[in-house]
């Protein structure tokens, strides 16, 4: 018997629809959903130059990040209530829906009034608290696995959220620790279709903290659609070696085009909504 | 460099002292202290009994979680604040300082009505809000090391504990997720004498959670203070086939009192108080 | 530095060319070189059905296990020499050529009378006796990379086989040993585009192994393609159910045929000739 | 059922006896068998030198690699046959039982000569052939775990070691490869008590390799024979500093003196015979 039930495979599989000023984006089964833009917002300058940049190449969702969990406390720790104000500034301005991470439960409603989806990070995919008050929201979660979760506690990890009446789980493969250095995570993929088989949840990719090396976001990316992925997750920077953090694994403009194309013609073969 | 400076070695060695009914626990460098209970609160009776059982067999410090992070939502949470106020109780009959876990935030001045020491888990290494504000309390924190954290990462987590102030921080290795699945974990002795290098913070070792098998867990118990630990996190159980969780891992009463009589022979050998 | 130099990264990637009755296969940038057969070789009748359905459905090499590495010393351990001579009757009748594992540096005459290619198997990446004596032939190596070997490790393998004079590596990632267990090895996309910058030689993916299970191959092997692997080694049984080893991931004849058709459409977008 | 039967536990412990010009030494449960010398044999005169000082000591064994295996194909390799003679001189003038490391299924022949105990090193804990040719021997083998190999792979490696009759192995812990990497692999003291329960064969640890650093080496070396080992394998070079491999592990005499001392109040703790 498996151990969840809410997460657990249906024959419908649960499409999500975030809805902005440009009209209805979609996220399942049969969509190839991009979400793009910095790491961390780190002026309002910055995340609108960003923001449109990604929007004209075809981005569906603002990626941006105003509380980041850092592992140092001498780290840039993003810039809070400032970053979310910049955040709805750039989706007024493009009207691209916005994904931004709650690392505090204390923060919900703040992060609630700007985000379209809310993302939980890695380290808090067993942040119970945390997964339990978004449970009682109407918003759509993105769910990032822990670096170091089975699929199982991924999925109960889901469930978590799903136990309060949330259905809108989106779940968000971002590299798992193993013990090979030479990139920052080990990609699982193999997750993706096995996903697919166990959920009707959504699953997306995040090859840029999967990998940590610009270079390889691009092969990764299109291995994840032609695996079965519903969309991805990507780091673009107008200057990723000015960035205040994970410049090595963002992409510039140029690259994100490339990646653009390229990944539009794999979605197109696998019959997915791009 | 190293990326860490509050809690980087230093001449001197940090001991920490607790304060119950019975006069002063001392924990660090030169002792052995040993902290014994079961993994949860699961009545007032229960507890009772499991405290007045490792205090006659020489614990020096109760723990008990009334707060419970469970992998799936469907999983017996704790008693939460009535479980604070049982283990309340027997540091009231028994004298023992109590060490319980916080999981929310939101909690922090709750538990701190009770805790002795406030436990972070495995899990909530990372929750850096909630390192942020324990980091502003004077309880001393005993912070589990994350199931797949990097000694780094680990020494990080006390740096954020200490950036608000608190210097009172115990690390605990409870063992890491590694391929080998004949164990709940995989036991890293080889931290006690690194981190003894690295820093002046001391460290104690759960060999239950490590192990996940009570046959090994007086073994390991051994060899953790034979490696240098200043002390033990041990899940005792009066009934461990009865217990609500964790009953695989926990030892009997007449395990526990091998247990203590042998660690005794190796800190005695180590020149340690015990 | 690196350590490595024969297997480091030049100007002319490295192509690898295999003669046969049909004329010429050829491996590296630029191809999409499918290999499929079964696990081992059970019997004549089973590995000539095998090489019929695979050589109809478009695969370019058979692959058929003669000497098995087995964990246990009770499991089935291949056919040996006479498995040998049922691989030669499958080249005699198909045309294709022969890859096969060599498993004993004894064995390295018998296995080159037959093998198109020489398999070194997981277990054997850092099996330096057979590496040198390899690397004086003038044999195709196939190099599986250590199931917890890192990248380094698996190019000076790599170096290893080229020191005696050999060029012709061919280098097969066939997933690492992770903490996770939901599939029965975790597939390493990321080190395929990750080869192709450090390395001239030519890689492959071996889904099969890396998944474990059947469902998982087919998404696998086209996300392979995607991020720029040079082909596939795939374990295609005409009876899974009733295979000696490996059941549960081989592949039936019509579920390799769909694999391949997907597999081609991605390769065609990737310019590469299959 | 498991999965293995010759290895498997039995009433009676296995204890294995050593004949040297010394009289008799014995590995098993009730003994700590010491095992001492350096990673390679560098030359006569050295490895003379290392074993007057182990045997000074207190050691039981000498250990002395002359076939090495090497990650790279441009490292030292050991002095192979060379290497022996001078090892069978230091035995001939100390009285020491040698162990030493087979490579090559074809050097069997020519390690037995010289070696009362051979071994199988990490990376061939797999090398079925090897492994085959080893059960038919009257020899005893140190069997080290696989750096990734779980506990159940080792016992099936024991098994075929086993399988042609030979009775004589000893199981010896050498840390297994995880994500951390403050120290060079992560020792797994958690097998030691598991190992007694599995099995009836001795088990040693060598906290040399498993911590790769010597200021961690006596710890973890007391950690082990408090756990339940049988013995210990420990790295010593009258120079580490200028040892041709591993000498950041090695301890010099006067830190092997310390060690001495200390295993040895922990063994007669725990009632062993050392």
């Amino acid at each position: 018997m498996k151990p969840y039930r809410l997460a657990s495979r249906e024959d419908k599989d649960t499409i999500i629809e975030v809805h902005s000023g440009e009209g209805t984006c979609s996220i399942g089964e049969g969509y190839c959903t991009i979400i793009a833009g910095p790491c961390a917002v780190e002026s309002e300058e910055s995340i609108l130059t960003s923001a449109r940049l990604v929007k004209k190449l075809g981005a569906h969702i603002l990626r941006g990040g105003a509380f980041k969990p850092r592992t140092s406390p001498y780290s840039f720790p993003g810039l809070g209530v400032e970053g979310l104000r910049y955040l709805a500034s750039a989706r007024k301005e493009t009207g691209l829906p916005i994904v931004t991470e709650v690392l505090d439960v204390r923060d919900v409603d703040r992060v609630l009034e700007i985000a379209d989806i809310v993302q939980v990070g890695s380290r808090n995919m067993q942040n119970f608290p945390l997964l339990r008050e978004l449970s009682h929201q109407r918003v759509p979660v993105l769910l990032k696995r822990g670096f170091a979760a089975t699929v199982e506690e991924w999925l109960l990890a889901a469930e978590y959220l799903m136990s309060g009446g949330n259905r809108q789980v989106i779940l968000c493969e971002r590299g798992i620790r193993t013990f090979e250095n030479s990139t920052r995570n080990t990609v699982d993929l193999g997750v993706v279709p096995l996903i697919k088989e166990l959920s009707h949840l959504p699953v997306v990719v995040d090859p840029s903290h999967a990998t940590g090396k610009w270079q390889l976001v691009r092969p990764i990316a299109k291995a994840a659609i032609a695996a079965g992925a519903d969309g991805l997750m990507i780091e673009v920077h107008h200057h990723p070696e000015t960035a205040l953090s994970d410049g090595k694994q963002s992409l510039t403009g140029a690259n994100f085009a490339r990646l653009m194309e390229e990944v539009k013609s794999i979605a197109h073969l696998e019959g997915k909504i791009i």
